[in-house]
Parts: structure tokens; C-alpha cells; sequence
């Protein structure tokens, strides 16, 4: 009972984390990181046991990575190969990040979807109803942003929950502003 | 030295509050009283000292509310008064929120500041640079949001910090939505 009360009283704080798209699985992409680190920092602080982090991480469906181009396709097996290495190499993003909660001391939980990151997003948030959504950002200019698309942007104007995004840092910037 | 170490590790989280609508100073409005007690509920929650509320209050330059709306100017004094007793109202609305940190538990400080509120908020958010900025929100339909504007949605697209926007309850929706 004790237990299922501070459950109920733990603000349950939604992170969306993916992966790097300049390393690839398992490195985590830059805006996930800082929006991670950030939250720990910033609002978990020192009172891990107030607190729960969800993982979401969300993955394209097959076919869609640039690493897939010059793959030949001969068999419906070959996708669910690759289905099955993608989900493989996502757990190990979630693993990272669980580990850095363990050593924070802060509860958590991770799972994987497929879909369009956006509206996964989003259709998680309403399922799952965290009591804030935390999402990192590239930090791109209009212009970029309309031609590359802004999950953050996006799951922002169509708020399920209190939504906070946490915008790479300067520092933090690549080479390419696209990549993360 | 423990006490400025205190200080910087702290958590500062701006809250905009303002008058209610409805009953006028020193009651607070709908939306900053549900994004004042969001804050300290899920936040703050039991670490009252990892944080630091920052109250925003923004009047309206005179003339610009409705109970100035019959009054007969002679001289530049009555603009003085005027001044002096919105100010003496906006002193009694930070009273209240400085009150409910304090029984909290949670340091404070508060402010008052003349102008237009989105362009005044965002001008204190790039001043003080809070760790996050906290907005009540009405939950305005579309096109209610064009006709009477909406300083959360204005302060979301341009964030000077990370911006969480927290909107009325359904069951604290006053009869016209506008009102707050």
C-alpha cells in the first residue's frame, strides 16, 4: 500500500531520447542527451525518490534509414532481419539511459514504438498521461525547420501534457545543424 | 559561502501571475493560480530547497483597464494616483503567492513590471534567465485566441528559456472561457 501511494505521488516526467545521427545506435543524439541530463539536473535534483522517468524511444519503420539505401531486398525475412536488429540496437539506447537513471537513483521505465516520431509522440502522451513531456531540440532556423521537420516543434503546438523543450546548447552545435 | 553555493545549485523557476478577470485584485487569476500550484505540486513537491520561485507580475500601462474606462482626467496627478494604487493592488496579488512559498517552504521573489505582458515577460525571462518559465493558460479556442491574444501561446514560440505552459482544468473553465 505505502509502495502504490508514492507511486501515485511521483511526478512522472515522459523523456523522448533517439539516437545520434552522426554515430548511430547506441550513442544517444545530442538534443536527447542534453534534455535528459537537463531534467535529471534541473528538475529531479536531489530528490530522485519524488520523481519517474519514462523512456520513449521511437524508431522508424524499416526502410526509412539511410542505411538501408543500397540494402537488396529478396525475401519478407530480410525486413523482419532487420526489424529484429533495429529493436536489438534500440534496447541498447534504453540501456544507456536506464543506467544513468539507476545511478541517479531516480525510477524508471523504457519501451520502444514504431512509427512517426511526431505523432508516436504524441499518441504516447495521451495514452501514458506524464505529467510533464520533456523533448530535446536541434535548435534549427525557420528555414531548416521547414525543410527537415521539428518533432519538438511539432508535439509543442499540439500539447497533450505541459510540454518543455530543451534546446542544444551552443557548444553542444555540429558541424551540419541538421545532424544531432 | 554554503549559502551562495546554496544559491546557485537551486532550481529558478519564473512564474507570471496576474489578477483575475473576474474579481479584480488582490484574487489571482484562474490560470496563474493552476500554474502556480502545479509548480509547487509536481516540482518542487517534497525538495522545497532545490528550488527558487520567481513571481512576475506585468500591469497593464493605465488606461488600458476597464475600470478606467468612466473616469474623467483633469490632471497629470490623477495618472500618478492611478498609478500608485494599481501598484499598491499588484503589491497585495504578490503578497498572496509570497505567502503560499512561504508555507511551503520554497525561497521566493517577487516583482512588478509595466507593459505589455508578452513583450515584458519575455524581456524578464532574458534578463533574469531562469532555469524555466512557468505560464497559466485559459486553453482559448483558435480563433478566441486570435480575437483576444494570448500571452502563453506568444511566450511558447519564443522561448528565451525552457517554457512550460500549464492550462486550466476543464472543471475550472469559467462560463465565458475568455475570463480568467
Amino acid at each position: 500500500m505505502a509502495e502504490a501511494e508514492s507511486e501515485v505521488s511521483r511526478t512522472r516526467i515522459m523523456v523522448a531520447v533517439n539516437e545520434s545521427s552522426m554515430k548511430g545506435y547506441p550513442h544517444a543524439s545530442i538534443s536527447s542527451e542534453g534534455a535528459f541530463q537537463w531534467t535529471l539536473e534541473k528538475i529531479v535534483h536531489y530528490n530522485p525518490n519524488g520523481f519517474k522517468i519514462l523512456l520513449l524511444h521511437v524508431q522508424f519503420p524499416p526502410g526509412d534509414g539511410f542505411n538501408e539505401m543500397n540494402r537488396v531486398y529478396t525475401s519478407p525475412s530480410d525486413f523482419q532481419v532487420m526489424k529484429n536488429r533495429n529493436k536489438a540496437r534500440g534496447l541498447h539506447l534504453l540501456e544507456y539511459f536506464i543506467l544513468r537513471c539507476h545511478q541517479f537513483g531516480v525510477p524508471c521505465e523504457a519501451w520502444i514504438k514504431r512509427g512517426d516520431p511526431k505523432q508516436v509522440i504524441l499518441f504516447e502522451a495521451r495514452r501514458v498521461q506524464p505529467d510533464i513531456l520533456v523533448l530535446g531540440c536541434r535548435g534549427l532556423r525557420t528555414f531548416e525547420r521547414i525543410e527537415f521537420g521539428s518533432v519538438s516543434e511539432f508535439c509543442r503546438t499540439h500539447p497533450e501534457c505541459p510540454t518543455m523543450v530543451i534546446t542544444r546548447k551552443d557548444e553542444d552545435m555540429p558541424p551540419n545543424r541538421v545532424d544531432d
